[in-house]
Parts: structure tokens; C-alpha cells; sequence
């Protein structure tokens, strides 16, 4: 008898593909390349998380994702690889009830708001999340020198900490973490922080120092709502777009 | 019985399937994502208005468009979704009877300029129509802290007064409006200044705050005669581009 | 009888065809969009050349090409338009008899050169040409306020004598034009202008100021050697890319 | 006879593939265009190593490939063109036992750094090998003017003196040269110092001359283990998109 955790329980054919497609959309979209990672809490079991195997995002399909408990063990991982840094998605799941979905990646343009003083700002409204402030977590604050990954459940709670109640937080030297209600929250915000990411280069380069007149924190909590239901759009073309590569 | 607006008469097979093309070419050119709408004013009724029902871009085809009258209610929207900021062009055609077409967009480069200080200028040829001016709707000075979109007919009526005699506007935090006397020239202002926005944001920073010889208001005015003409060029190509993904 | 100028006698096919594969080759590699032209002069009759009628490069197919005297009067039109600019063409080959092809385009990247006072220069190897200073044309120095376009002969004669005895030069507010000994360095040299520039931007921006080790006019003139034979390894790559979507 | 060097014996065809898919992946990553070159060391004779014969990376086969002695003659050419700068490779791989590939590239984001004060940086751990510090080779130290190409073996061993006892060199005004102890691990880091660099840009410019937090030398050295496993999973997804293309 294994001594793997027990599951959570059947989820549907439609679940396990909307995971693998958001996993190519990430990689459709620039938000990861040949890394990163995203996934999904149980819809029926809020104590266990579904992500694929330590590969690349683009190839994923719904053969290649595994349960995990909150402690990242995987359920039934078969000889599956597992990503090293899964820690970050179940300690998220343990400390924030209110998230289902969590992005990990290396977006190059967002990377930059995490290594200088310059803090990330929303630039417009489909990034009005940004608007709530997003903290910058630096690795080397509890942990001194390390390889920068949130390897192990310490790491991933120091990580969660950091996040706080925001969906959104940058890791220094190392890339950014998008968490949503649903997965398609998680998926449109790890898409708009990098395009948002792109926008605040060039009005940063364009103001001179002078003034930016980017979404304040009232403007950015009103301008979120209309946001639930458009990330559903945006879900729309994406997985359609994927539909077009796969037949699941 | 329905109460829905009568519509303007029927107008032809081409004429939906090139506005339903003009909506591809957009998201083809980077103008638009999974947001983003473009209109064009009936025929022959200049009191109504051609546009997509809510959905992304790439995606619209002739079946996808609704008839509106200038209130921006729509004709014969039979359950399907309406743009939240239709009012956008509703009120630009009621203020504007020289205006056949708009396109409300998001593009990354634009948005800067509606940030900062530094007005948007023409910096070639194509983009001409810059040169007499650009003017810079913020939402906030009328209606405080909001969503950030026009999304009723009062809203609507602000932005207008604002756009006034010129045809393109920015949108604060949000994105712009670029508009035409044909469809044809709506796509071509809103692709050339996203093009001229790449351009500009490049001119600035190489220019350290020296001369830029852009085009003054009369070369604006001369170089934009010959863009009637080229913009039907365009068009051609893009259309045609369209043509290759679709059979209408 | 036609007033029609006569032709300088037929050219083979392939002639044909790699001038219409250079107008893809430019447009894939995001040289010209839906604007910009190539020319080539007659390979026996050095008073003619030729230039695809006025059409966007990207669709340009051998059976689009007209012949024309160096007055840029069309031999063979038969009702098809010509390009309003052809007469830089006409006008270069009528001042240098060394060149043998002409490109003209509005690459992004490069039009800042030709708006503010920093110049171009050679970032690395395969942009040595530019060593050797490029000259800036401000069509309102001598004709004031225009629409900006180098559209008829006098104009032309302008543009010539700033060009002198360089192969590029830019236009203010507008583009630029490369030249070449054959259509593959043509090509080769507006190719590498707009990567050129690309690396400028970054450099510029890198060096706060500081120094910027480019090529002086000795590397820049040792560099360009190898250039000669490099441009038809690159003319082999771009060549085959067009064949896999024409058959000619 | 032939007084070619003697082979260092057959290889498998699984080996010839991957250093010609190898090419193709550094293509379509943006790291070459239609120069640049890749080099992998016989698997069995470490005094012979194998490169494509002179040619367009995108477009290499097995065929092309041709062996070398680490004078960079060729053992097979027939006739084949060998690349001007193969020198690079064959003085690389006598001065540094260690290596077993070399990819040499002119990645537009990467030149600046040659070119400026400012040195490359580790921006993230993917790109952590840069954190041990990047020599700048400037060919008109010990050569004066030149034509920039490490174009025979007495520039070849000056540029593997420059590179020492590092894994990436720049060459000012000319490219960069990453080098791996496996295939992968070249192909891996030629990416990511493009990666990098265009991060680095942005980076810098954000900071104002401000505060960049990038990876110090411990945090680079511990970082850089995990790229070692990170490189297979790249390579997994790279190779089987050019298999997506070939037969081989």
C-alpha cells in the first residue's frame, strides 16, 4: 500500500484540461517560456491542489497533472516528476481560503519591479488589481544566500506571509506569483501584470520623473469589478486558441 | 412586441463581413486584445450603428454584429451581450456627423501617453493626423473616482466634448479613440499610432531631451492628404490577410 | 502608339522573382509594413529599372513589376498604378552608376535617427556600412512646408545629392533609404540598418551618456568586407522562407 | 589521399541531429538570424569537434554537419564552406577540457553590453552563470583595426585567453560566445543571456541609477545548480518543436 496521500476525490475531464490549457495560454501568451507554473485547488476537497509535472508549460495536456495535499505530496504522482518550487502553491492554498488558483512565473518585463525601488503601479484598468500594492518578497531576508527558489514548505510560508492578503507578489531576482479566485482570475492577472509591466517601462522612460497619473487605490477597487467578468472573455479566446493545437 | 429600436434598413453581406474583418485586423496588428471594439455607422440611416455583440476581436464574425441606434440600444441584440462602453460611439456619432467609424482601444504604447506630461506628436508621415493635436480625456475631473468606463450615454457625451473636433482622443488610465470617415481610415489612425506611440517613445529617449524635428501642424495637415489613398492600401493587405483565415 | 518610354529588353524569370521575393523578404522581416519599395536597375540597360506597381511589398508577385526610364516613367503601366516615391529610385540610379538596387521603407526603429541630433552608427559587424556617416535629408530645408514625399524628379535630384556617395541615408520625419551594389545587398543594408537601430536604442540608454565603443570609419570599413559574401548566406535564408509560401 | 585530419570516429546519427536541431532552436529563440554557429565536441575524441558547414542556422540538417580538428580544419568538407570564424570553437575547446560546446551569436540584445561601461548582470537565477562575471573581448586591443571576425587560430587563442576560466565572453562591436559542458547547457545559456539582457535593459533604465537588487556571486553559484537539471526540461521543449518541423 502507498503511503501517498488519499485524493480528494474525481474531478471532471473539463476541470483537468482547463488546467493544461491555462498552462499553454501562460506559454501563448509570454508569461512563461520553458518554466512557471499554475494550478488549481480541488473544487470539492479545499485541502488538495492540482498542477502537472515538472515540465514545460507549453506541452502540458490532462494526462500529466497530479494531486497534492496543502503539504505539496503528491496523491498520485507515479513516478511523475513533481516542480520543486510546488511549495508556493500550497502554502498559498493553506493561508488564503479565498484563493483557487496560483501563477508562478519569470515574466521578463515584471521581473525588473522586484530588483529596483521603483514600485509596480497600475497603469490601466484591465491592471487595476496592481492598484492594492504589490509587495516584493527578497529570498535573502530569512534565508540568507540560497539557489532563490521557495523549495520547501518554510520557504513557502515565509513566501505566503509576504503575500498577505493581496493576489499578486514579486520575488526578487526570480520572477512573480498571480493567485485568483478562479482560474481564469489567476491566469488574466499573471497576463495583465506582464502587459501592465510593459506599459509602466515606457510612461516611466516618457514622464522624466515628472508626473504619471496611474490608477489610484479607489479608481483601482472600482475598476477591478467590471474585471470579473471580463477575464471570462479573455478565458474565451484563449482557450479557444488552444482548442486550435489540442482536441481536449 | 419589442420595444428594441427599429432598425435603419438592411445593409449588405460585405459591408458586416469588412467590419467584422476590421475587428481581426486590429487584434492581428496589436491594436486591440481580448478588448477593444470598432464601429461603423449604417449606410444609408447616419442614426444607426453597426458593432459586435461583447467578445474578443479575433473572434467576431458578420453573425456577431449588432445594430444600434445613437442611444447605443440596440436593434436586434436578441440576448446577445452589449459592449459596456458602446456609448463611446454613440455619442462621438451624434456629436461627430463627420465620423463613420470607431475604434476604442488599449494598445501598450498608447497608454503612456496618457499618463504624462509629454503630449503624443507625429513623428512620420503615416501617423499625420497627430499633428493637430491629441487631447487627453480624464474620466476623473467630471465623475470623480469610477470604473474608468464610458459606460453610459452621460459618460458618453463627456468624452465626445472632449474628442470635439479632432480624430483621435487618449483616455486616462484606460486607452483611446481613434476615429474616421471610413472604416478604412479608423483602422488605419488607430494601427499608425500605435505604430507612432513605438516610434515616439524610442525619440524621446534618444533625443536626452533635445530637439526632435517631428511634424509641425502644417506638414501634418499636407502629409495627411495623401493617407486617404494609402490608407485603402492598407486595408488591402489586411483584409486580405483576414481572407486567409475566414470564408467571408 | 503608346508615348510609353521603350524597355531596355526582357529580363529572365528569376530576375523577376527575386525582385518580388525582396519585397516579401522586407516585409517579413518587419523592414516595410503595408508601405516601402524595392527597385532594381535593368541588368542590361543601365537607363532602366525596375519596381513592383504601388501595392503593399507583402503581396507582390513577379507579374506586379513595371519596368521604368530613370525619368521614373512607367514603360509597361497597362492602367497600374505606380508609387508616388518612385522617383528617389530613379533619381539615385541617374547619380550613381555603382548602385544597382534601391530600397525605401519607414522601419520604426530607424525613424528617430532621422528626428534628433544623436546620429546612427555601426553597433556591430554586419552594420559596418554604417561607419562611413549617414546623411540626414530634411526635405523642408529646401522645398518648406510638404507633404513630406519625394514625388517628383526635382525632389528626387534632392534626395540624390544628400545621399552623395553613401549608401543610406535618412528622411526626417519620414524613412529612410538603403542602396546597393545588387538587390542582396539592398536588402542585407536595410535589414541591419533596422537592427542596427534596435541595438542603438539600447545602447544609448545603457551608456547613460558614457562611452559607446562602436565601429570607427577603419573598422567600418574593414567589417563591410566580409558583409559582401555574408549578404547572399542571409539572401539563401530569406530567399527559401519566401519559396515556402509562393511557387515562383 | 587527402591530407585532411582523420576522423575521431562515426558518431550516432541521434548526435548529428540534435547539434542540427541545436542550430534551429537558437534560430527560432531570436538568439541567431541568419548568422551565428554551434559547436559540439566529439563524444569520443575530444581533439575533434563537429559544426555545420557555412550556412543559415534555421536551416541546417545533419547533412551539413562537418567534422574538425581543434586547428579547425576540416576532416570531411567536400567541398563544403567552412564558417570564417570556426576558430572560436577549436581554440575554446583546446584551452578549456571542460567544454564540450560552443554557441557563438551576434543576440541584438546582448551586443550593448559589449559596447558600454555598464557590465552584464544576473538578473534572475535562470541567468545566474552570469553572476561570476562576463569578460569583454575587444579585438583591437592586440589586433588594431580589424574586420571584428576571430578569422584564424592566433585571434581564436586570444579570445580563449580573454574568456579564461568563465562560460560566456562579449566581443565588443561583434556578439558574445556562451559555451556549456553539455549541449544543452550552451544552447540554455545563449538564451538566457539574451533573456537576461533584455531584462537588464529594462532593469536599468527603471532604476534611475538607483538601487539594482541582481543575484550577488553566492546567490549566482548556488542558483546556477539547479539550471543544470532546468536545461533538460528547455531542451525537452525546444527539440521537440523543431521535431515539430523536420523528420530527424
Amino acid at each position: 500500500m502507498s503511503d501517498d496521500p488519499v485524493s480528494g476525490g474525481p474531478v471532471s475531464a473539463e476541470f483537468l484540461a482547463d488546467l493544461a490549457a491555462a498552462s499553454r495560454v501562460l506559454a501563448e501568451r509570454g508569461v512563461v517560456d520553458a518554466f512557471g507554473h499554475i494550478s488549481h485547488r480541488h473544487p470539492d476537497a479545499p485541502d488538495r491542489y492540482f498542477m502537472s509535472r515538472a515540465m514545460a508549460p507549453a506541452l502540458v495536456t490532462p494526462d500529466d497533472i497530479i494531486e497534492y495535499n496543502l503539504d505539496s505530496e503528491p496523491c498520485n504522482a507515479a513516478r511523475r516528476g513533481s516542480f520543486l518550487e510546488r511549495f508556493i502553491h500550497g502554502e498559498i492554498y493553506k493561508a488564503r481560503p479565498d484563493l483557487h488558483s496560483v501563477v508562478h512565473s519569470h515574466s521578463p518585463s515584471v521581473i525588473p519591479f522586484g530588483l529596483v525601488d521603483t514600485p509596480i503601479q497600475a497603469m490601466f484598468h484591465n491592471a487595476a488589481f496592481l492598484a492594492a500594492g504589490v509587495p516584493v518578497f527578497d529570498i535573502s531576508e530569512k534565508f540568507g544566500a540560497t539557489d532563490m527558489l521557495v523549495s520547501d514548505g518554510i520557504k513557502g510560508v515565509a513566501f505566503a506571509e509576504c503575500l498577505h492578503d493581496k493576489d499578486i507578489a514579486l520575488m526578487r531576482a526570480h520572477g512573480s506569483v498571480a493567485c485568483g479566485e478562479t482560474l481564469q482570475m489567476a491566469v488574466f492577472r499573471a497576463v495583465y501584470t506582464e502587459v501592465n509591466s510593459r506599459v509602466q517601462h515606457w510612461t516611466v522612460a516618457l514622464s522624466g520623473g515628472g508626473r504619471m497619473a496611474v490608477l489610484d487605490e479607489e479608481e483601482g477597487r472600482l475598476a477591478d469589478v467590471p474585471n470579473q467578468g471580463a477575464c471570462m472573455r479573455a478565458w474565451d479566446l484563449w482557450r479557444k486558441q488552444v482548442r486550435e493545437e489540442v482536441n481536449w
